[in-house]
């Protein structure tokens, strides 16, 4: 059996089938069009530039495809590239097998999600919870958790969701002071609107909902009409709704409440550590000993070093 | 018939009856515990401590109470401040007619709101907003708009709705790419939730909610409920909801998205200059002329130049 | 006769007369230099590279020159793009015909104009607005409002003005506290000596002074120097000046000093709204319905959504 | 036995030992001298000013004195304040029983740290920390983490440290990519140059080294001291350098250089994590049920709600 | 001869003449007014509060008056303070001989700033400064340069221009490449305009031109006029005046235009080091060695060391 | 003998001697490998493409090696650049004879340094500085001080120290409260870790160290172990330490300790002026009187005026 992209270094000649995840069209400094394709299987991503592309072309080589490519593996500005030799539609090949997703299965992930959800004590909380997980169940189970930067791959939300909820169980242990099943339930409710947000898991977008209202103010109302169908009512659903409000920090990083609670503090601060972890080892992973990583964009553009321990 | 509290100069002598706005309690240097009362009629503010108080005082002297007052006006650091000389409940007064409140009536602010409300084309916006509009009607009718700040008095809220609106049709006539029934929709709906988020126009605080949600999200929550009852589907309860969301204007401001929108930008200059306005106005109806106004905290500490001209 | 380059759309041919609006040259990856220019008529503009171009035609395809030129319209990065096929100088054509310009005659807006002139007053402002207004009429009437974002056409500044009184007097109207002949002489003037700023209204740049002085400052000296020629003295004279320092709001956007009077905080506000609705506008008009704009730079970089209503 | 001074309610009468733990000398509005003490048992703190005193009161009642008290508990802007009728030293009673330490034992905290010290696998890294824990060691067991904000009180140094140390286990549990040994000894030193940036547990301040070189640069140092003694080279000294200049996250929080490694952006989170739980559960055990808490300065200024839960 | 007041240490006993620098007004918590009084004489500055003060008093101790005073110096927060126990007007004393000023005699200023005049090459430079320092000589000898932080004394303008002067030479010997006419004439104007910003020397306060133009705009148009006037024509009037509108450095400092040339760059420079040493050195001359300073508001809240070097 | 690189105008032939000071590879739009040098001689910079490159061809032409070109020069978005004709490594030449360095002689240089060490009164810094200076004397005498921005050459470190020697004398002439051995010994010492921050004159880089550390924590290292080694104690180191530690004035810059002596702030702005006056010169030397130069990143992006006097 081949080995995967990911493990292709420069000077090595590829011939593979991979999923295109994302095709772009440009137009060369010489006036004639090409396309970029990001194309990727289960190990990795590589860009190529398919030059010289015809108007049908555009069609065939579209996000979502698998083809079969031949060509060698180049540096471009530190950065691996495909030079194509040969290209061609892989019709015989289904796109989820060469989607990138969590590293588990989703099967083991939706029962911790369940564990979690069977260790809570307020029943209020559990079936608000528990009644919005399973309306969206379906779509959660497959949701990239975001567009880029991290955990933007098929299952990336649930899988958010279970390493979180593992830091909140050491947080709950740690600090008693903190109430678990708020912060339980706020964590598996808290990007599940991200469902509405994106378009999921393949050539991922925002929709017009969610460019206009955002998941936050999306998952609001949905807390609201669920408590309003399941006619609960008390502190609870209110602390769950500043929960989600606040989840992002402050203002500037799209919440238009900052956190005011224990819970909806460490809501932020767990989300945060799981999304920055995300990047870290994401960086790292292409990232020799002895060397520093690209810049991570959203961690204020930094470099990360790869130590040689 | 005598003239008001806000038309008395340092040196005169009072002898009026006046509502406690706010009551708090204080402790002396020397000890002993005051009140501080802001006092008001509809003239105007005016503040004094009460010294040397006792228990009992602290539920006779209340936020809401009317007291008959005798006193001198005096300079407190560039503020007029009441020197007590005695003072006694006024059982035979009520409070409403000591408030503060627009300077229109309530009843001809509401026919202004329904004129734009008919001038609707859309019905989809005018049935929301009539029925929004109707839920809240006895509230509206008498909230202040802010804790303080601007247009904080009773009935300030539909005020500056009146005030936003006429500046609207003026901006609806200058550029005719802006939709007119959405931005009257925006205006009359924007600060709605407001008679939620605060506890009336007397002694005016934030609610639980208020602190915890903000009056933008749950306005957001309020039109997908009432859009839900009315059945009334379409990108036009999208928009509206946009356009709460984002009036003002930016993360840091409270909003969880900036203004995408022609209509929601221009909502959110609106408010900004009728709130501009209203503190101008405010800050220089106490200064003379050729003197600078005291600091305007919410205008970036800036203090404001009353001509002689 | 034929549509105007504003009009054609990705795949059509085009054969016209264009003006150059903006001359580029530059060097390909390939060593050779190349013309990058932005092409005009009254109905858009269009970009194009010409490739392989000799020394000589540096000279020929300047800015300012009319050529006739034939080509496909291509899509480049989002963007329309001219791909040439044939072009040569129309030595026939006049530039003025192909400039795009203000949708009002110059005839109407300075009658516009004269208008709120008339209508003030204040004899010394009304003499100094109007001194200031005769001395650089001619320049007012073509000049541009700036060199990009928004009103950067050929009489682009008059109709900022004149968009801008019909805003002052909605607000005057309103708020009966701002003296209307400040607000209209502050509105009138503000931008006036954008005329030696600006180079004027093609290839539109920095004058030395324009860039060492900027506009608000040459503007103060210019009250200051027709003040003391027609004798005025009086308060209004410095609260103009003040106007002018203040209008574009603070420090940080080349104000020295923030607004300090209801007039100057109200011809700050106005300015901005009509630059918004100017940008939102044109942005906007090549977006179609259900889709977001390109960012606008000068709003933060927003995207801006065509509605389908 | 006497209930300790933080369970005395507004009204109640207090007869108490209390130490000292900062005096400060200030002169009344009359121009009358007076001492404000700051005193407290391990229940909690109480503030009382002491009026008309004498010069030599000012050498008996100062910071670390225990002293006999007698008054009655006020409210002063919302916070306990003790009204005195009587005080006198209470030569008898010593410092230390009436200091608030950590809620552990300092031999059940150096245990813990011990323990983690021994889980080390990298000798280097391990001989390191146990080198520097020894040589302040005494100190260690005391020093408080901060003169104010949290963990300020005798041992809060350690307290924080054993806290931060079981929260990095269950990160190197959950995330395998984390190096355990940096991250344990990474926590063990980040602070421990504290024991000499400040003065120790009563009237703690600031040495003048502390000031003009802080505890980051000092520990970068003592590092730097005990590798050349203990003549340790590797990347694992230059790792773990980077760590303690780095966890204060970035230069405007005191940092020269931001996290460049894992372990080293997940010091600066965990220490985060820690500090903002100790301030909440501080501001919250002080407020009741359904109420607001004071605001907290570190934290942005925010107030957070104690649910009814 | 008896010492100033400067030297007196807390718990001294005072008998001196002094002068008010700054009377006001103020209330007590027990209602009664109160004077607060700033004296000087040239060694130093005290405050003292005047308690139980009659209205005839008010007119009495007012700023620019010379008082006999007896009392005792007293801690205040960390402030000498000076309790009253006599004071009476001194009618014989002269308010000249109190006010603090430069260390230098005016004369000696006015012949240095002569000297590099003199030294200057380009003639058009010299006539406009020689031009504009004589205009304005009269009220250049006394004015202080500031209200507050630095320089805030009688004659602080010319010796804030000396000492930059001085340090002016010594940048053009070092750097060539600088315009050494430019440098000086920069120096020597830049601040001239706030003769007419603030009020004089005693009591200084902003005039209404000041506050609404400020001095950079205020001496912008200075410049023009006197160009105008000695029909001096060139870019050395152009580049003198960019300096003085960038000499603040940036917008938010109040230059609508950044330095963009090597010379307004290096005036802003050295503005910056002369105000940086004058409010380091007073702040440390009150500064015992090896105690911190009280902090420097224009200089981000810092506090200084005196070393006991 | 042929004129320098620098003196070559666009269009003018090149047939010279250059060292490649950096070479970078890179892909071209149409997939092929290519070069880009950036090569030197004392008198100026040029850059060049090497379109076609083997793979043999990027070992020889390396950073560091001397190859004779041939070409022309051209324009390249307003920088020049150098379109290679032919191109062979000149193995005959030595790197040293075609680095930029400083503009005097590393002698003069050195012995300018030991003139100031050897004005300084107090023995304690003078040997302190002295021990240090010997110790890394070797590279101190070739190191750049930068990798970028100013100062990058052969030598830049030294002559910067020295330019800041003489700004020092004249500040501590001038400002007689500056302890001027201090000053010197900051001023020498400040940067003198960049020996081993950067790895030297030729194809400057960051060091694992210097990225990890940075120059400011490496020193403040290098003086407690000098101090330890020569036993020294006393204020002055201390006082040393936290002069390197705060001379990039605040922590967004890289300081741990904001400046809180007055040698400390001094020897930032000396610091401070020295580097923008070399970006200035470097940036105006390339451009024409009357024009503009290109934006200078470091100082705020601005672009700085040559003028016509």
């Amino acid at each position: 059996m081949k080995k995967g992209i990911g493990y292709y270094q420069i000077g090595e000649t590829v011939e593979l089938a991979l999923l295109i995840k994302q095709a772009k069209k440009g137009i060369a400094s010489n006036g004639k069009p090409f396309l970029s394709l990001m194309m990727t299987d289960k190990t990795g991503d590589i860009e190529a530039k398919m030059w010289g592309v015809k108007p049908e072309d555009e069609s065939v080589y579209r996000t979502g495809t698998v083809i079969y490519v031949q060509g060698d593996v180049q540096d471009y500005r530190g950065m691996r590239q495909l030079r194509l030799k040969s290209v061609r539609p892989a019709h015989d090949k289904r796109a989820e097998d060469y989607m990138q997703s969590a590293p588990m299965s989703v099967d083991a992930m939706l029962e911790k999600v369940n564990e979690y959800l069977f260790a809570m004590d307020n029943p209020k909380i559990q079936r608000l919870t528990r009644h919005l997980l399973k309306k969206h169940q379906e779509a959660f189970l497959t949701s990239p958790a975001a567009v880029k930067n991290h955990h933007e791959y098929s299952s990336g939300l649930i899988y958010h969701v279970v390493s979180m909820l593992e830091l909140g169980r050491s947080f709950a242990e740690l600090y008693p002071s903190l109430n678990k099943d708020l912060l339980y339930g706020g964590i598996i409710l808290h990007d599940l609107a991200k469902v509405n947000e994106l378009t999921g898991p393949l050539g991922t977008q925002y929709t017009l909902e969610g460019k206009l209202l955002g998941h936050i103010s999306m998952m609001h109302v949905e807390i609201e009409t669920a408590a309003a169908e399941l006619q609960i009512e008390g502190e609870e659903i209110l602390l769950l709704k500043h929960m989600i409000l606040s989840h992002h920090g402050k203002g500037e990083w799209g919440s238009p409440k900052p956190p005011m609670t224990r819970e909806a503090e460490m809501l932020h601060m767990i989300d945060n550590i799981d999304a920055r972890m995300a990047m870290m080892d994401r960086a790292l992973e292409r990232t020799a000993p002895g060397e520093f990583s690209e810049r991570i964009f959203a961690m204020e553009q930094r470099t990360f070093y790869n130590p040689n321990l």
